[in-house]
């Protein structure tokens, strides 16, 4: 009982972890811990695991290429036709619109926080309210949020609306949770002519 | 006269400096060194420039992909076809057989030491002389280099020679330098089996 109230473990867990370190207490103790931080990164990982695919994209002068992990829930959404050609159309959108992040979640925050001021500075000599000059702020913010962060970007293919749009889209469409999960980007600097 | 010996330059940029400094000495100098910095770096470009094209490899399964970038000297290089097959065969190269870095020099600093640190420990216990030691460890390193370097690697498609040994190759056909300049390598985890 002693052991319940310590760890919070079941009647069970507690007996076996008692058998299991001779009725010493403490090595009990560690012995659920070490079970529950088991048990809890089994969970974490059967979680955040999915399934997937890679699709990539060479520009036809070979100068130019980008891949990308697109994320779904389960093999069969990832053979589907609509899913393939989003996670195709990913890897074109990167080669040509040239992301940093995969979204604003991504941004690390001594990046953000130069953003921030940057536009706070910007905003300095204005005589405008506070709130106002907040307002504008973020406004600026959300506009570099779709030019550096690949959900928040218009689609290249479709500009009427964004990848984050399209992704909720095919999530409707599969009925699975669709996700980036990263990207790279190769792009050859053009040799300086030699004439 | 003065600024010549000042600066080591020309008499004919010499004078023009003066002509655009009005005369004034510290302004010529100015001058003359903005100019030389802008040679120099003019120079180091063109040195560094480089054709060459980018290739990518997509598993089968579309769950391992990887990009590699390949560098020649000129555009004609750049469309040969023994050349194009190399890059294809190092877009294989890096999703088969995963490399960490490009070659032995892209290595970090820090990383070759902890290296080196653990072969010697690994020799430490041992009774032998201290330059028998070196030797072995010279041998753990090179074998370490020929795991997790690129162009020490044995070539996937035909393992009697290193990627080195194939650059090597391709450069005596095609008579121009080669270098393997970046890859990246995406490969999905499997998911965990839910049964």
């Amino acid at each position: 009982m002693e052991l319940r109230n310590q760890t919070g473990a079941g009647v069970v867990d507690c007996k076996q972890a008692l058998d299991e370190a001779n009725g010493d207490m403490e090595k009990a103790v560690e012995i659920l811990r070490k079970k529950g931080a088991a048990k809890a990164a089994k969970k974490s990982a059967e979680r955040t695991a999915s399934e997937g695919i890679i699709a990539t994209y060479l520009h036809h002068n070979k100068k130019l290429a980008a891949m990308v992990e697109v994320q779904c829930e389960t093999d069969f959404v990832g053979r589907n036709e609509d899913f393939l050609a989003f996670a195709n159309d990913m890897a074109m959108q990167v080669a040509a619109m040239n992301p940093e992040y995969v979204s604003p979640e991504n941004v690390p925050a001594e990046v953000l926080e130069k953003q921030r001021r940057l536009f706070r500075e910007e905003l300095a000599g204005e005589n405008k309210p506070e709130d106002i000059k907040a307002k504008i702020a973020e406004g600026k913010l959300n506009k570099w949020f779709s030019e550096v962060c690949l959900t928040k970007q218009q689609l290249f293919k479709d500009d009427d609306k964004t990848v984050e749009q399209c992704m909720v889209e095919i999530s409707a469409k599969t009925g699975e949770k669709i996700a980036i999960s990263r990207f790279a980007r190769f792009e050859m600097a053009p040799a300086p002519k030699t004439c």
